[in-house]
């Protein structure tokens, strides 16, 4: 079972640095102020109590400094709650950087590209070509380091990337049991589509949604990315057409935010494809908190569902 | 009551030019060839059928062929059905032309042109203002003879331009009611939200679904669009993102097709006023054909309701 | 932007006339009583909370009395809370009364009965316009005191009438551009349509609802006095129960409250118009709470929107 | 298993009189008129074809004239049709009348008349049993003849009695197993729950529904009813909102048609045992006419599904 | 009005036994650890803290202890709680045994266990009686105590017992009124229903699910349980299909748990006597403890519905 | 694209050896009687129609008889048909046989059971390889010969076999993505997860579902099945819980007939596996008969969506 501040029982005692995520102001009932904090470390967040909070204080601890804290774990609403006894920011000569506190990919961005330029390499179809390797072009930093999503699947730096190569690395193997598939199609559509995240979303630090995120969305707005593009390259014809329809369509269900639902053997199949990695790394991740014999939290991306890891 | 196909009785005898949508061919089950054809007048559309068909009328009776037809009109299966008697093309002696077997708005479209110039003069934000202007003259000929639909509301001849109209009028009067509401975004909006459908169509004639319009749809074609006009224009800025947003979310709820429900106050009421004609539309042009004390039939596009048409 | 209570930020201090509009008595984990109490002016309301109550200060604080207080507001649970630092019931020279603190239609009510008066005046068909004017004689007080819910839209004093004429005023605009509404039909519909809310809500202080509203609601209620009405009147035939059909459909839906859906005309026109009045009320109060840039509280009558305040 | 038309197979003969329900006129693709009728006998119906249709036999085989038919059994479509060899209108000397062709209640009017006076005999709330009392009085004729529906449950002669004596042979029993159940109130429930159907339907012999009843349904009529009875009775209080709610919420979800649903536990028993009698009957009229071992048609007021009938 | 901890109103004092159902260490903003305990009598359970708690309390009040406590009803949150002032764990001398403090059915065991075998004796077909006399004769212990549910209806000791005996109460007079229903098949579907719940809760003082509840459910381990009986008494044929199907369809949707919908006569009667006796228990339950004139909490079993205690 | 009856156009003769799947005798409005026969071969099916039936032949051309067969396509309400011009029964000299009209999986069988046995060979846990082991000896010949359903994805031969040899390619390449997975667990669950599809369904000449089948579907009976299987070879534990949990939940979602959705990482994934192999069996057979540039017929077991070919 993974460690962290996420692996820690009611009880236990904590001491350590922490990344502060936000910082709210609070007065007890007995008007005194205190601070409310959200920490993190790589394994995850806590809420965490500051009770004795000194004048000053609110102006020291902010959003994006490193703390050093010591504290014991309490609970509050049966969620697991830090209280604080003691707490200073971190100097430079801790040695400590924001990145220590923020969760990466398994993979290397430098090996998440090579794939990615891999499978761009085997496609066959030039228009097609031309327009991935622009758009990995254009994009190049962005995709390296965004995450796929704020909360959810892929949320950490470089999930955006390690997405796309795992999808590519299923939809390698379903061309060989389906060879029907066109797989410059399939590989095209899975490189382009999230890739609007970069937009929809404000970084990799504190990721939120931008505005254009909240108004337009990532999946309108790579449609007219893959225009723009199009006109840009002066590239014409059904390729054009079936790529805005492969990352229109990739939410399979007009419900799920596609105003249409796949109508191509390979929107189908990215839809599925989809659906598997995202489930997957989010049920992964879940299930690395859990001991055999017990049930994970409530998913919010798997329908609430609590997953029972089984003593096989 | 209106006149027309659509008005006649089981027992009518018909005789006059009608144009001919569809032709399909088909065998009795003595063996013999007949052809069924879709014909239509300014009122709607009724199947015939040519029982005695001769070897070569399949060439001559095709879509788009207007023709002279005697025949009486029977039931099937509860549809009232044209039985052929005579039939032949035709001539240019007839004096007939197939824009008088298409129904068209009830305003002339230069009239409809004007009122919309008018509202586009009213507006005091020069980026939209410049950009609707573009849209205009760009499509100025598609916008004023497209229909808005291949069934459904606003489905004839300048129905989009009549719709759009239309909806201006009550904007207008909505902006007087409710004076915090932005006139130019509202106005913006209506004559924008459904312009794609030039492209989602094939035209005013023979009305069907492009490739384009199957797989992408006109929400995000006209999404796409606006970025490039603005692109082209060289206008930035929040302006954009908006009226993107009117467009995308005009369809009100994601299961309709709108991937962003409206999140803008004028986004909301260009959507109800959207309703509101469409439905009104739909609604006026059925009970033409229905006497006080009758319900009209199905109508598809409002729930499958029947409307009663009160004595009152 | 608005004043008032919920314009107030965390940290503000507070000092002012207010009115308790419901009081708890809790104990704190101390054992100590307290006092929480909610208040309200004409902008909303706000949770306060007196930790230092005194023996008799719940017999002091109770619902409808008006108080001077000073305390300043901080956050509990993401919400604004008021912490109470002195307390005084409200006294004659203090010179305020309840009505100061209970928001009022835009509209002055003598108004409102006039414009109403207007178009029961236009109205041609005379056994409609009899019902009418009988039904807004019986109910004169009410209909012009009465708010339209006891949240969401025109939840104010007047605001029924309120609701009825702008929705007036859309009318009138509406039978111009479709000539073939029933005038007089779409006017009695929408003076009926909420009327029973007389008997539904408590009235206009602290409304809430009454038994008969919880246990029939004000559309069968309503259905009911104008069976009642044509009796005692005398009139009978199809407008009694076009009427009645007009009211009872005007929810447009089954799962909304309406056991028909609109089969007439104007009852679809009706119901749209009542959906377009109350959600603009709705959105345009909660947008003055807000600035450009930024979006709107979570808006449970716009499925759980919140909007957007464009910087244009 | 029962006998009558409908249990006739393809490639029967059949000999008999039964009642012209509808007659249409048709015409080959010969150019030959033909008449449509629906024949039914007291098992039920089915379409009759005349193919020869001599002139004038439109004017004498109309609906509610019984005639003397041979024919053989014929499959168009899945379904049982009846092609007509010969055909006549019965005299008076053939000793058959109209009521011969109509399903009735398996139990005689008196005694269902008499089980209902019963139930009014045991109540204890004197305003309750004088208004259910004077209902029984004002309806009496129709309360005994009607059916409980054009189709589906209780469809037959006296069927809504028949409904309302089940109801209250089941009530009687629960009231044993939950004494805390109010009598007078479930069975004055039952007793009004659908007595508005003889206003919403035209009558016993070809059922259809009543201009009110289309636009304005059974359930807030009879709610209006209830109303006008007691203003008639100068009974006021609590007991006419409870008897209102429980016949306003008899069909348990606003999406079955009830504005509210049962808040009342009384409400929620009538319901239930609403659903009990009218699926039971149902479903032995279905399974009447198959064998064991063999499954029903689709039956559309239990969801579209085909029941099995066990060999055991 | 019953009486019990469930019936106490906030300033209430308490003082008696109460039986520790749950126990949670917490520590206060101040620092100082406080146990939460939800204690329960027959009437039901209420949170209860204990604020000063001393070092090794939380060793001593666990679950399943008896405790004698004193202390006042506070509310937090809109919930009544208790302020505990003195508390200790209960004594041999003071006679209290868990079982006083656990809800049982108002029928002793004895009596249920007599009213099954009657039924089980009326049955005519041998197979089917020999199974379920074979099921009552395995499970005769846990039949006669467990609950039908952990909360919920007939959510206390015998729970299913009762449970069965009401239904086949219900049964007896339904086979009455409705003479073909198959009375062996509907008798042993009552028996068998809910019988797996022995397996899928954990027992009757502290109930909960076990692993095979939460991964399989009641439903297909009865089917299974059926097959494996079968095969035991050498038993084949249609009975052992049918008994199955009229367990796995008892919940009646498929979105309710049954993956085949009833079809067969006897599983939909089986399907909505449960649903009767289910929701009258729960229905009887709540009001109990709410006066004529008021309106219970939501219960959550009968979609969150308020429901009314008339004055009648 | 691929030859056979399904490629067919009207107008098109045909002359060959078919396979009757049903034959129905009718009767046509002239009185004589006709044949609707629907004739399949390793493409699909069509209806056809023999206009001049002879007296006897209705017991010559029933279900199962191979016939020699000229005639032409016609059209009728949409659909290709079959007009008849002469048939014959086919003849032991004409050296045809029923499989020659049956489609089969495009993988020997042979091949099929070398993979499935091969999977079985790399589990490492004892218990689930002894089970599953035991399920394939046990119905080897059906799991070998079985369609996977009556129409839908791998309706023919060994489709059975096909679809789980298929999904144990994809379940070995996501082992390698993903490899937490529990291998055994998925491969075990794939396996065994339609199996009773062998009980459920007839065989795979003229497959229809058996009375199991429809009364309780292959997912319980397979439930029993793994607890029949396991008290056999006396094995005990969570193995037999969970992999009764993989199949019970393989559906995905209690509406689609699964009363548990998948609580196990590897019962996840199994369901998305599912979903892969059978949308895209039921894609590819479809697009198979299509041109690029065009769309396939609706496709009901993909939510009725016509899928369009590329010109890529």
């Amino acid at each position: 079972m993974k460690k962290g501040i996420k692996s820690l029982q009611v009880g236990h005692k904590f001491k350590g640095f922490m990344l502060i995520k936000e910082a709210t102001k609070g007065v007890t009932s007995n008007g005194k102020p205190f601070l409310t904090l959200i920490l993190r470390d790589m394994s995850g967040e806590i809420e965490a109590k500051l009770w004795d909070a000194k004048p000053g204080d609110e102006t020291i601890y902010t959003a994006e400094q490193i703390v050093y804290v010591t504290g014991d774990i309490t609970q509050f609403r049966g969620k697991a709650q830090l209280r604080i006894y003691s707490i200073r920011p971190a100097q430079v000569t801790d040695g400590v950087q924001i990145s220590d506190f923020i969760e990466k990919a398994p993979v290397e961005k430098e090996v998440l590209y090579e794939k990615i330029m891999e499978a761009i390499f085997e496609m066959e179809n030039p228009n097609i070509q031309r327009i991935i390797r622009a758009f990995v072009k254009e994009y190049q930093d962005e995709l390296l380091t965004y995450p796929a999503a704020v909360s959810n699947h892929h949320a950490y730096m470089s999930g955006l990337a390690h997405h796309i190569v795992n999808m590519l690395h299923l939809a390698r193997e379903l061309c060989k049991l389906y060879p029907d598939v066109n797989r410059d199609l399939l590989y095209a559509g899975i490189i382009l589509h999230d890739l609007a995240k970069v937009k929809e979303l404000s970084g990799f630090v504190t990721t939120s949604y931008t505005l254009e995120g909240k108004l337009i969305g990532h999946i309108p707005m790579m449609v007219e990315e893959i225009g723009l593009m199009a006109k840009q390259l002066k590239i014409e014809g059904e390729e054009i057409i079936v790529l805005q329809h492969l990352v229109l369509s990739h939410h399979g269900k007009l419900e799920w935010g596609s105003p249409r639902p796949p109508l191509i053997r390979e929107a189908e199949l990215l839809h599925l494809i989809d659906l598997i990695d995202a489930r997957m790394n989010t049920l992964n991740r879940a299930l690395e908190y859990v001991e055999p014999g017990e049930f994970t939290e409530k998913l919010f991306a798997l329908d609430n569902r609590s997953f029972y890891k089984p003593n096989i």
